[in-house]
């Protein structure tokens, strides 16, 4: 009910005895079951307000697909803000990620996503110069993955990295977290059906609010 | 060098002026790539001694694999401590995740994973009694999934969720972090050729020494 919007943010909940009726549990299952989602953090639980639904975490399928494009089909109102956009010779570091020569001219940008205007993820991202038609404006409306398959960009596979470290002072400001909260991160290298390296990304994500799904296949 | 293990823990770094002629870079570059490293937590800057690496990050490969396995194929000497062993009805968000009727009985785990005697993981597990015929002891010396192999589970499929949080002082304690150190969460479900959930799995990882590592292939 919470996942799927039904009950929205903000919402109360009964008291755990009219909703172990109305619901046909017991009451013990009921506070268990209760628990389990104030562990997860879809509920908090409020002095002199009861148990409020919190915002629902995004749940996002480990695929080679867009954030914008998962938040926009999930009905999740994606929105990006541009903190900073630009031309410049690639790090040393992607050069290695992405295999190019030192020196090659990169556009980098750092974006803000938002989901219903609450700040999910602090992305950086590099694309060589050529690659696609870039542009800052462009970036606010659509998806970095859109923008390359309308330049022809045929994505094959990515290289991808997860694990967490703490926020940083401006990245806890622009997430709306608290200094040192847990950060998901995810560093990732694209490339295109010549295997040629398109995009790389460094992005955090509000470990409170956004987890990754993976279904694993025995090889 | 770090990862290979050619420059083991504890190895100090000449100063980074003899380093870049060495290696034949630039001093800007030797110390952004030094800096780099330190980010990454394989180097640290300690005062007096100079920059030491630290401890390798477990990378490990996302699969259906176990990470006991997966250590031990990568010389980094896995070891297992039983934290407790029971049995025990399933709990509820275990049942509903595992599609179990209420009240199945389940053997429930927790052990603490070492490599390289350090700590890595704390994993609780559970197991429908008659799956497999799973001890403490042979916990100790193998892999679950080596114990399901062994019964002659054929695992064929895993749901996977990971995000992070941070570590609660027990928690802390076991794995050597400070307490509010981020923590990587894993929770697994992994089900036989029978699509009959063999196993549930709730893990933290050190974020400090692992990260998950995934290949994506476009659809």
């Amino acid at each position: 009910m919470i996942e799927s919007g039904e009950m929205p943010p903000g919402s109360r909940l009964e008291n755990e005895i009219a909703l172990a009726d109305q619901l046909g549990l017991s009451r013990p299952t009921m506070r268990q079951a209760i628990q389990h989602l104030v562990d997860k953090g879809l509920l908090v639980r409020k002095r002199g307000v009861g148990t409020q639904v919190v915002h629902a975490r995004v749940r996002r399928q480990v695929e080679l697909s867009s954030l914008f494009d998962d938040l926009d089909r999930a009905h999740r109102q994606p929105r990006t803000e541009i903190l900073s956009f630009g031309r410049q010779p690639v790090p040393e570091e992607v050069a290695v990620a992405m295999r190019l020569p030192a020196g090659t001219e990169v556009i980098t940008f750092d974006r803000l996503r938002y989901a219903q205007d609450e700040p999910l993820a602090l992305m950086r991202n590099y694309v060589p110069v050529g690659v696609a038609d870039i542009t800052a404006t462009a970036l606010e409306r659509y998806g970095l993955y859109q923008l390359l398959r309308d330049a022809g960009v045929q994505l094959r596979i990515a290289d991808q990295t997860i694990s967490a470290r703490k926020a940083a002072a401006t990245e806890a400001r622009l997430l709306h977290e608290t200094r040192g909260a847990p950060l998901l991160t995810m560093v990732r290298t694209a490339y295109d059906h010549a295997n040629r390296a398109v995009e790389y990304g460094s992005h955090v994500y509000r470990a409170s609010r956004y987890s990754f799904e993976l279904t694993l296949v025995a090889r």
